[in-house]
């Protein structure tokens, strides 16, 4: 156990979660892409209702790469790990911020969950599930909530 | 090992799924409780970003449940689980249905992510993400989208 009581399992995942972040910021596509498990199956924070496969997913990333002007900015907060055998999970919340090509600027909050299995001695993601809540009375995604 | 390559624990935490779809449906709120750990941190398809604790969920529930006229359906669909020594995870699909007090009909699929830990010999859920994607042209939650 390292000395905050993480297993060094939860420590790699901690590691892997903290680089994607970097892997964001930086659009690095392929860099992002090596933290999923072929057969991943992601619930994304925008449609549709689910991704089936890397190849789903990559199409996904590579358009909300291609929506931003610049890099996006990617705070992670509140990051719980937990790892037995060759399984794992990990949820936290993300803070999104950039400008969009439209010239929008964004800085938002959204939640996320992962779950993970080790394969071939590494961790890859097998489900990704990301999100914004709705306001119940408008139906609208709340995109200006903070934690 | 189940006939269905599931192990015993992973049975159990299916069965947990399943029966909590029945005390939705029954609007049981203490049989739906049950499933939860007293610290479990829940990212709800609606406001706000995060729920935590038990008494945050329960809050959330019985304002769920009296929003409904009558009964809520839960059918679930695409159930994954796997389970390690005193930790798991599941994810699916839910399809909620019914009628709100203010006469909506409601005929909604959201995503289900769970995490769950073995604690004093009992399955509970730690960690629960529900959600709906949104649209990113409108804003607005896809609360129309089919598996």
């Amino acid at each position: 156990m390292a000395a905050n009581g993480e297993t060094r399992d939860e420590a790699r995942i901690r590691g892997l979660v903290e680089d994607r972040a970097e892997a964001i910021l930086a659009k690095d596509l392929e860099r992002v892409m090596a933290t999923y498990a072929p057969d991943v199956l992601s619930f994304d924070a925008v449609n549709p209702l689910q991704n089936a496969g890397s190849d789903a997913v990559r199409q996904r990333l590579r358009a909300w790469f291609a929506a931003y002007e610049g890099p996006i900015g990617c705070e992670i907060r509140g990051l719980a790990v937990a790892a037995r055998d060759d399984l794992a999970f990990a949820h936290s919340l993300h803070r999104f911020s950039g400008t969009m090509t439209n010239g929008k600027g964004v800085d938002m909050w959204v939640r996320d969950t992962l779950c993970l299995r080790r394969l071939g001695g590494r961790w890859l993601i097998t489900h990704e599930h990301m999100s914004e809540p709705f306001d119940p009375e408008t139906g609208q995604a709340s995109l200006h909530l903070k934690p």
